[in-house]
């Protein structure tokens, strides 16, 4: 076959076989295909797009470019769940030992933040002692003997993937719905997964802001999904603010575990976070045939966090993965920032906006957040809000703390918050969390 | 500035600014910025667009990229003449010592055939001994002396031009108006050239099969060529079928000795070679000033044609440039195939196709061109067509004599001539050879 051909075809607009699409995944990883020759018809398919039988070729190829799990040994639906990426956005931390506890296998590969979004690793690693860089072996022994492991994508799992994405994030070619579909569903598919459960954010914070980019890519990976042989839910969810109210790696984690918990997370607006933790877990459930149907899946959730097993879940994990399990009743352990910064409200009012983008890019400039692979993060660093979207504050109420080191750029930070923060006089109207399903 | 930036702004459709353009260039050439970052500019410039600003302000950068002549201490108009390339197209030839027999100054700087297009330089060195390595002050010493110089573009002459067509070649970018637009031109104004004329083709041997497209890249390089100082005409003209009789190195440089000699070529078929050399040599003496109106400038180069001058000229310079001149006298000096082969019209009837692809691939196949930049050529392979379109023919006659040694594929050379070749009973509608003009 000749790449030249396969890019004319592209850039034509004309749908590439299966065959063609398999090959060119083979001969790129190979090194038969140049980068600029791929990065020409990375940008003809950013332009023509790719049908969901495209894709669906493309995510099979990239699945076994490398090494693929296989854990149909260990009893058990193989569950997991993705997030297209948001601000405070910690539900795998809860989800993951939630859903063993519920019953099922939850082999999670995760990434690094980048830019106002977070990213699972770092969070895990704010936990003393916590290592991601599981081997394949130690991942499926605690799969075996405690059914959730969160580890680091390594180097021989979707090579395929590794390659496209770095090209991409190059040449303007990231924000493709089938290229994106095919990077995360064939990093899932290659960890073993088989039931698996999207939560695409839509809003400020998030990769898709525009509601009709939320629901094509949501359709994309619902139907990929499904060609691709995996069971699957999508959730549209709500990224005009900050879920939760922890944004930054330790403060997350101390929020995580106050919702596996049950404990008062001191402001009482952790309800959304908990909401779609306890909704993307049910899905899974349900989805698994644990459950017959939705409202019985909730029970089943909402038992689980209820009677502990979910936290003893979670602490049977960090305790595995090298951390200090005496987090799980002090997050005081935590690392902890050097200084923190309350920011008053100013005036009487309600809540109409809290910028989830701009909160993000508050918490890169106090250190929680990179705006480059290699910067190094503060793990106590970040911020903590105080309210939530619609609820009232008076004058000289605090809002937000901040949670910073000396290396902080506090200025920068305080500049953002206060444009990511508005008030009105009367109660906004409520926005919906989940906005949308899929099917 | 951040090149990735620039490749974001043209994906959503924006113009860069001449600023812009220009850094990009210049730090392409300079090799700060890597061959898949441009690729993925090229396809996404392939997908948007250029406006005429964004061409102009692209062809002043590649212009500069490398050394650029001034001829402005020889007396006389700096002209030159441009064709999208074509079968059988050796209007070069003759056209450059005729425009210098007319008092222009013609500083030609050519390049060769691939796939079933001819190239200029090729048919030179079909001629025993001619040199189209021109030292810059050969070129310059010739253009004082005889006032056309026909050579090869030197490594230092437009780079940026150089570069950028290697990689679109290699990524499917080659058919962007904007891009072939600026290639031509940055390349004609760094030769010094002040004069301008086109030929653009159209039909089924052209670069720009649909007359749509030839009007396009004709609007298009009549406005930049423009924009940039050139004066300019721009006739868009046919290649359905090939250019005058011969197709094949040493068969088109006799072809074009024939017309400057105002010889019988024997066919009496190079009736549009001739003319469409006059019309656009004459569109060089009015653009020039050298003559009051297309009439006037018609009956200088007819006469430069009827007294010997243009022929002297073009013995000049194949003398100049190392070429044997005896050639001029007696073209049989010129390399000679083996083997010759009579084709046969096999019918009665009016020629009704000569398809001029599949003539430009039957001589591929017999020699006379190249599908890769490496493979020689051998000089005395091709074609001579006995009719063209339009006239009559007896089943015994011949329509087309081959020529080629014993390396040709003279099967497939057959076959591709028989798919060309078709008759009709009736005399068909003549075809305007010159079917639009810009200005």
């Amino acid at each position: 076959m000749v790449f030249l051909e396969l890019i004319e075809k592209k850039k034509g607009g004309a749908a590439l076989s299966a065959e063609e699409i398999r090959w060119l995944v083979d001969a790129y990883v190979a090194g038969e295909i140049a980068d600029f020759q791929m990065a020409a018809w990375l940008m003809a398919v950013r332009w023509q797009g790719l049908s969901d039988e495209e894709t669906t070729a493309l995510t099979g190829a990239m699945t076994v470019s490398g090494i693929t799990f296989d854990f149909a040994d260990i009893s058990g639906p193989k569950v997991d769940k993705h997030s297209t990426g948001g601000v405070g956005d910690k539900v795998s931390l809860i989800l993951a030992p939630l859903a063993a506890a519920c019953g099922c296998v939850v082999p999670m590969v995760s990434g690094r933040g980048l830019g106002h979004t977070g990213g699972t690793l770092d969070k895990l690693e704010a936990i003393p002692g916590f290592r991601t860089d599981l081997t394949a072996a130690a991942f499926r022994a605690q799969l075996t003997d405690i059914g959730v492991a969160m580890g680091a994508q390594t180097e021989d799992l979707v090579p395929a993937d590794r390659r496209l994405y770095e090209l991409r994030s190059l040449t303007a070619t990231v924000d493709e719905t089938g290229l994106i579909t095919a990077s995360i569903l064939s990093k899932k598919i290659a960890e073993g997964t088989e039931v698996l459960v999207l939560d695409v954010k839509t809003g400020s914070g998030a990769f898709m802001q525009r509601l009709e980019d939320a629901h094509r890519l949501a359709d994309r990976l619902h139907s990929v999904a499904t060609l691709s042989g995996l069971r699957c839910s999508v959730l549209i969810t709500d990224m005009e603010q900050p879920l939760g109210m922890a944004v930054g790696n330790a403060l997350e984690v101390a929020e995580s575990i106050d919702v596996l918990a049950r404990r008062d997370p001191g402001f009482a607006g952790s309800a959304d976070l908990e909401t779609l933790t306890i909704e993307l877990t049910a899905e899974m459930l349900t989805l698994s045939g644990l459950a017959p149907d939705t409202r019985a899946a909730r029970d089943t959730v909402v038992a689980a966090l209820d009677d502990g097993s979910a936290l003893r879940r979670f602490t049977a994990m960090v305790e595995r993965q090298g951390g200090d399990p005496r987090i799980v009743d002090d997050t005081g352990l935590l690392p902890q920032a050097a200084q923190s910064l309350d920011l008053a409200a100013g005036a009487d009012g309600y809540v109409a906006h809290l910028d989830a983008r701009l909160i993000g890019e508050a918490g890169i400039a106090l250190g929680a957040g990179r705006t480059r692979r290699d910067t190094p993060l503060d793990p106590g660093a970040g911020l903590r809000l105080h309210v939530k979207r619609g609820q009232p504050i008076a004058r000289d109420a605090t809002w937000a703390t901040l949670y910073h080191g000396p290396g902080a750029d506090l200025e920068r930070a305080v500049t953002k918050l206060e444009a990511a923060f508005s008030l009105v006089p009367d109660k906004p109207e409520e926005v919906h969390l989940i906005k949308e399903r899929r099917p």
